[in-house]
């Protein structure tokens, strides 16, 4: 079971590498990340992209483009649009087994993979994972979603909370316990997260939503303090001991991540989950660690459903 | 200007000390907390509740209850109800100059303060502002309001704002700057705490809210971390630089509470604000040190109110 990110890097896995198809890779921060992934043998990349940049920018940074360096090949697309759906059709050709967003927005990623005909949607809901390592804390915490669903409803929440789980099930956690956040511990139906919640906990005990154990109500301090469970008169002997944080809406999602990065200075590693493939979709402002975490957290991932649908 | 949290414990205010009527006094913590205040010389307290009980937790924790360590009075009343309502009186008759809660519901604390013919209400809205010191970050920074409107209407938002703005008066920030948080920095119809956001800053531009800067829609980053303004091409030379982050709704509020609290490991002191007299919220799970802050920001708040009337 993976309790700290740099566990993310130690794995070896067996046979070929996994090939990762990059959308939109003429960006010195994309190309540096897969160097220093291609530099630990995590895997091999399809580079999509403006060939020349690519070449020049890869240049600039003394970065080899060659086979032996994990590139196994180079397509001159310059359409942003055009990389992303030749990303998407290397999935469904079986010649990649992930998909890296490079420097375009994940909006323009989201439609190839969507597109209907000719997109790999594998569930019903693409959401967004952040596992979130805070220094002092005992444990691995996720946050989920915190990017993609602006105002989920109750079905849309089952989902991320399904796609989440089998992130965590990759990671090796046999039942990982998901809260459902809102302020109180209560239902109130002024507050719509409270009865979502207690609807999403009792779908759980119900077996409706499986591999995990749902809890809430409850505010953040009970899903991951036990004395703060105490000290609220909280008995759900779960309470404290969240691995997963559902948030009520993008905003609270947003505001979680952001402080923990920049306020409680965790380190993290995020997955786009719901697709055929794994999406890695690292940005701009994340740390060099925060990039290779996110690449190798998305191999494991593809790693796991690769083995589960055999 | 106040920079760091304990700095509050440090002023000598001239003339009488400040009265606090407690509201629901017999509890242990609460009587702790006091005493603490007390022998910092902060203030002298009127204590409304159980007297049987106030007296026998007293003894059993060696708290004094002589007008010599700070105790001017104890009334006997055994309703929470009444409580509050008394601890209202004496505001109304100029006999104490803020409130404290006890052990009774914050929101049977409120009833009292905003019963429309015995209440205290000064604002139209009552607004908690929680102000943390996160370890390693370079400043104060405000979460308003967490606790108390559920979703703010524009309206309630620039009240809210109004309120943290006069606080920060009180702690010496000349024109603190405000961020609406959303989960971005362009308006989005879908998300309508961009909208409002934009708004607010508008209606600052305008003239309309005064005594500050307000800048939104943006996340939390770009609120708090220059550097990531600059990442993400925010021009605005505000951004970065926040005082006050405005949350969209009572979750946001509540998870950036509880997250800077219980992972980010922020110190916080807290204060309710829109009534005739600043009210003081400790809550058990509070630190020692957070009681104490609490208090002095709300003494310097009615001390701050009290000027600014003459």
């Amino acid at each position: 079971m993976i309790r700290q990110l740099k566990q993310l890097l130690d794995f070896r896995q067996g046979g070929a590498l996994p090939r990762i198809a990059v959308a939109s890779a003429h960006d010195e921060n994309v190309l540096l990340s897969i160097r220093e992934a291609a530099s630990r043998s995590m895997a091999q990349f399809i580079l999509l992209g403006r060939e020349g940049d690519i070449r020049s920018i890869a240049a600039e940074h003394g970065v080899s483009l060659c086979e032996t360096d994990g590139i196994i090949a180079i397509e001159d697309i310059h359409d942003d649009a055009a990389c992303a759906a030749r990303a998407v059709e290397l999935v469904r050709e079986g010649r990649a087994e992930l998909v890296m967003k490079g420097i375009l927005d994940t909006a323009a990623l989201l439609k190839a993979v969507l597109n209907s005909d000719t997109g790999i949607r594998d569930r019903e809901i693409i959401s967004l994972v952040s596992i979130f390592e805070v220094p002092g804390f005992d444990r691995l915490i996720a946050v989920t979603d915190p990017g993609i669903s602006i105002e989920p409803d109750l079905n849309t929440k089952r989902r991320i909370i399904e796609n989440a789980v089998e992130v965590f099930h990759a990671l090796g956690y046999e039942e990982p316990i998901v809260a459902c956040l809102s302020a109180i511990e209560k239902v109130n139906p002024k507050i719509q997260s409270t009865m979502q919640a207690a609807e999403l906990a009792a779908m759980n005990e119900r077996g409706e939503i499986t591999g995990c154990r749902v809890i809430g109500p409850l505010a953040l301090d009970v899903a991951v303090s036990p004395s703060a469970a105490r000290h609220k008169g909280i008995t759900n002997p779960l309470a404290g001991h969240a691995d997963i944080l559902l948030v009520p809406q993008i905003e609270t999602g947003n505001a979680l991540y952001k402080a923990l990065t920049y306020l409680a200075m965790a380190q993290n590693a995020a997955v786009l989950i719901g697709a055929k493939a794994p999406l890695v979709v690292t940005s701009r402002a994340d740390t060099d660690e925060a990039k290779l975490y996110s690449i190798a957290l998305a191999i494991r991932v593809a790693e796991y459903l690769r083995q589960k649908r055999r």
